[in-house]
């Protein structure tokens, strides 16, 4: 019998010894390693916190006391340890558990995450609601050291600090987070945890201490140096306590005993806490220690090995759009590119090696890398900004305010568009079109395969306004990639099929599926013509207009939410017109998605050639 | 002849003796303080920059150095001594210069502002390019303390902190930003101000020095007041240094020799460097030292008393608003809110002295304030974020991810929503239509007047999922006032008028515009019907579609962009239905709105009674 079959409630690992705790450990990690092997998932950052999960249930008591985990994707642990440990098998998998805490799978999950750097306002909330109450449970953020790159953290540092909430912040400091370490405070960590007691005895300082000479100006380099030593051992966490916040650390996160001691003495502690606590990602996992870059985020994987089960195919969306942009960095040196720790994600690394003084990690701070974007465009360079569609949301008000108003001319690559399949509902992109769309000057691209990626990234380049380009996180469809890129004309779709019943109207790779339903709608005996729609803003009324106008039946397809997307954009162009005569039905989704596998999303949600034929079928009166 | 007149360059100001400037600061307070006076405007922050902006034309050459104002409100001077003196009184006026800083303006404006924070990353973005073009010119970047509470700002530091990149960035520390100091920063800053050198003698420091028992655990407590003291003479702006960022100051902000020995060191000083300026807003106007809260930013203003030009009228949106919640905070203790340094902004004043532990101001945070209320609706209460319309484009993901998609029961007072204004482009709140109708299961609402906002807001405490109440930066039309607050049913329009020809369907106090029409039109033989539509999603779906079948013609009318705005929202549902046989005219913005008055900007894009009578007699057929 394992420890862990022995565990029916959180609380149970409280009464366990110190060799149980450390047998635990390692069977939490084979399960995980297990699941994420066969359904892929977020491998390295649960392993290295598993201690720490432990640690917080034997400190804590959930639900009563509030456990925030920022971003979430390191909770496999924690979904074992409080109540999922039988449906731990159905991870990611559609109607399984979600790979991020939610608030709808258990009462632990107090909080559902997904995005960066949430906790500490979220554990703030709870910290307030219980001082309103009167009550007296814990609440405690944990928070990477890569999180605390976003504004938002700084935010919520800034008013807790000033407050006398009891707050504990466990900063959980991986030494590296999804991207290489980018910024100030992650140097100043660093600082932390190679100068301070973590690395010295505490004689050794009283010794050190009586050696410095340590006042007077004009110091030696030497003394300088002295005297920041002194600055960490003196001053510990002397940034977090500058923040208002007592700071403890740091200490070794893979040792439950000192965990312990730690969060008892963070409990008892009055006002908001830091918790300094140092953990390695893949732990226990010697692939994933040595790449712990590789499995942030990992498809299914030879557990033997760690090597990806290979899919052979053609090459991503993304992967194109990186080689794209190398190609033309070559000839442009105005080119430059600026992600927010998505430069692996995006495709960039690339780039990144070529042209290095052309390329910015601005770590997770999706906010600074538009607007740094904005300074470099108003400048004469042509920046491209490259982040995930559900990333942009945290960055809505720098595209409009200072890149759009004053047409600054940077282009938004908007990777990961659309449905993202696993990582559901906090990672879906299907936002983005409502939210570029009302934008008057932003021109608005989605390719329907990757050779056209190619094309409309060169198109980006030379458009007098800010341009977002859109792409899945997909393969393509193994279509042959031109050699020269072509400028597309602007405003213009593209007519790929006439048909006197039905026109269907696509943006994006969803145009393939538009030219499949008009295979089938002729076997059928439906006349179906396919508009690959390629802009949005401006867009081609003229064709879009004819088209409408000749069939009298449109039906729109776009991987995006109904409300202010592709379909209202047609709408609004054929009332403004004065069109209506045209009957149109919208695909797209009405509701929040959940995870699984992209395809059958799509088709749930009639974004299918199948789902297209039925809509059309519909328009044309026929029983579909 | 006056100092002022004699200047015709920007860098004419580096030939003047220390007496001139004086003397021409002096002027250009009487210039602001006039036109002000006149024109209404930012008074406080303006007057308190004075010498700083002399200072910097000093020791900057623009537009070959960049200077970015954060905010940009306080540009005055900046304006006056930057080739725009005799513009200076069309300030804010339509068609006139702009109350912030504008590319199309000034080549000396290098970045567009008008909300916070942004500074330091577009300073950066120039820095940047100037390295990569192997340039020499500076990029410094003033930014007030306020702004500093913003994640953006901490964004923008953390990445140039961790650079070697030549960027100033002045901290134009005020003592005191829109609201009151909030957050740990400004504590910081405050401790920065009063402990360090700036009030300290050097022969002090050393003697207080040679003083300390300041080794060993266990300090009592005046050896750790002691410490601490140390720490801010031995480390003067160790937060900042930690960033990564040379620190110099505090200095005196008014003292124009201390400035330009401050910039020079500055502009010396290889990588990122902080200059810590202390200034006092409002600084030479009594009225504005006195209350620089009330000065911030004001209508009309006697000059000799500082006294409003009173308009006498109904109350606003915004007061209606404090005072209802205050009503409805008595009887519902669960009521909590926040604001993001909008507390007087957005009529929140008394309701944080009647109820100051349900109330949040977690400055200029709009991210962390929405989350924040996140955590607190998780645990029962009914938060209300209360934020200016185009603030909400910070927060975006927040709304969405924190609080929408685990369904958070928290209420979102849409302050500002629809034209501000003299503010102009920059804080037109003509986006938040697009951005909030693409979330499934928020509900938005508009009330046409203050006495229907009064039961919307009871209303939205009452509804099980997030709510979004939109309303202007409007006096209201000065109906009477309920006693009694309703409960408005979710999802229903209201047919206020019926008439068989074309129905004019209005979002918010626009629809008294509608009333208005249907007069008209009906003096023309033209019958229209006038739908108060109230609630969007859920739409009144039942309402509009008989409305529109019944006249076959629709008028849409919204103070918001038309792309993915309501009349998107009334052509979908028509669609949606088949209702094909309906001809609709959307009025709206389909462009950016420049400054100017309300009334004349709404009538400029036939947002009136008289536009909305054109669009109607159009749809009708006839001759407008």
């Amino acid at each position: 019998m394992t420890i862990l079959s022995s565990i029916k409630y959180p609380g149970d690992v409280r009464a366990l010894s110190h060799e149980d705790l450390a047998a635990l450990a390692g069977e939490l990690r084979e399960e995980i390693i297990a699941v994420t092997a066969k359904n892929g998932g977020h491998l390295a950052s649960s392993l290295g916190v598993v201690e720490l999960t432990i640690a917080l249930l034997r400190a804590f008591a959930p639900p009563a006391d509030k456990i925030v985990w920022d971003v979430g994707h390191q909770t496999y642990a924690w979904k074992i340890l409080t109540g999922r440990r039988e449906r731990f098998a159905t991870l990611r998998r559609h109607g399984g558990i979600s790979g991020f805490p939610r608030r709808d799978e258990s009462p632990c999950d107090s909080f559902g995450t997904g995005h960066s750097s949430t906790s500490i306002s979220a554990a703030l909330g709870f910290a307030k609601a219980r001082d309103i109450r009167g009550m007296s449970n814990s609440a405690v953020a944990v928070i990477g050291d890569g999180s605390m790159s976003a504004g938002m953290a700084y935010e919520a540092l800034n008013h807790a600090g000033s407050l006398k909430t009891n707050l504990i912040v466990v900063l959980n400091d991986n030494e590296m987070f999804i991207s290489k370490n980018v910024g100030a405070m992650s140097k100043y960590l660093n600082r932390l945890r190679t100068t301070s007691a973590y690395t010295r005895g505490k004689r050794d300082i009283e010794a050190f201490l009586r050696g410095i000479p340590f006042i007077g100006s004009g110091l030696s380099n030497a003394a300088r140096k002295a005297k920041n030593t002194l600055k960490y051992i003196l001053l510990p966490g002397v940034l977090f306590e500058e923040m208002g916040f007592t700071y403890i650390g740091p200490i070794d996160g893979h040792d439950i005993a000192a965990l312990d001691d730690v969060l008892e003495r963070a409990k008892k502690q009055p006002g908001p806490v830091l918790v300094h606590v140092v953990t390695r990602k893949g732990m226990g996992y010697a692939p994933a220690m040595q790449k712990p870059d590789v499995f942030h985020g990992v498809g299914p994987y030879d557990r033997a090995t760690g090597l990806p089960l290979k899919k052979e195919g053609p090459p991503t969306y993304t992967e194109v759009f990186g080689q794209t942009l190398c190609r033309l960095g070559q000839d442009d040196q105005d080119i430059v590119a600026v992600t927010a720790a998505m430069g692996n994600g995006t495709g960039l690394n690339q780039f990144a090696l070529m042209y290095p003084r052309r390329f910015y990690d601005v770590g997770i701070a999706e906010q600074h890398a538009v607007t740094l974007a904005a300074g470099l465009a108003l400048e004469g360079f042509k920046p491209i900004v490259s982040m995930y569609s559900t990333f942009y949301q945290r960055a809505y008000d720098q595209v409009l305010h200072d890149v759009c108003l004053q047409n600054a001319n940077v282009v938004f690559a908007v990777d990961r568009a659309g449905l993202v399949g696993e990582d559901g509902p906090t990672h879906h992109g299907v936002f983005d079109i409502a939210m570029f769309r009302v934008i008057p000057n932003l021109t608005l691209m989605a390719p329907k395969d990757e050779n056209e990626l190619q094309h409309m990234l060169r198109t980006a380049f030379t458009l007098p306004n800010p341009v977002a380009l859109r792409y899945p996180r997909a393969a393509g469809r193994g279509v042959k990639l031109d050699e020269n890129y072509e400028t597309l004309p602007a405003g213009r779709a593209e007519l790929l099929r006439r048909g006197d019943d039905v026109v269907l109207i696509g943006f994006g790779p969803i145009v393939y599926s538009c030219l499949e339903a008009a295979e089938e709608l002729a076997a059928r005996g439906v006349a179906a013509g396919v508009l690959n729609l390629r802009f949005l803003n401006p867009t081609d009324r003229e064709t879009v207009l004819a088209e409408a106008r000749r069939t009298r039946r449109v039906v729109t397809v776009e991987d995006h939410m109904l409300a202010g997307g592709v379909g209202s954009a047609i709408l609004e162009i054929l009332a403004d017109a004065g069109a209506t005569d045209v009957r149109v039905s919208r695909l797209g989704y009405t509701d929040y998605v959940e995870h699984g596998p992209i395809a059958f999303l799509q088709e749930k949600n009639c974004l299918n050639a199948d789902g297209i034929v039925r809509a059309a079928l519909a328009l044309c009166g026929e029983k579909p």
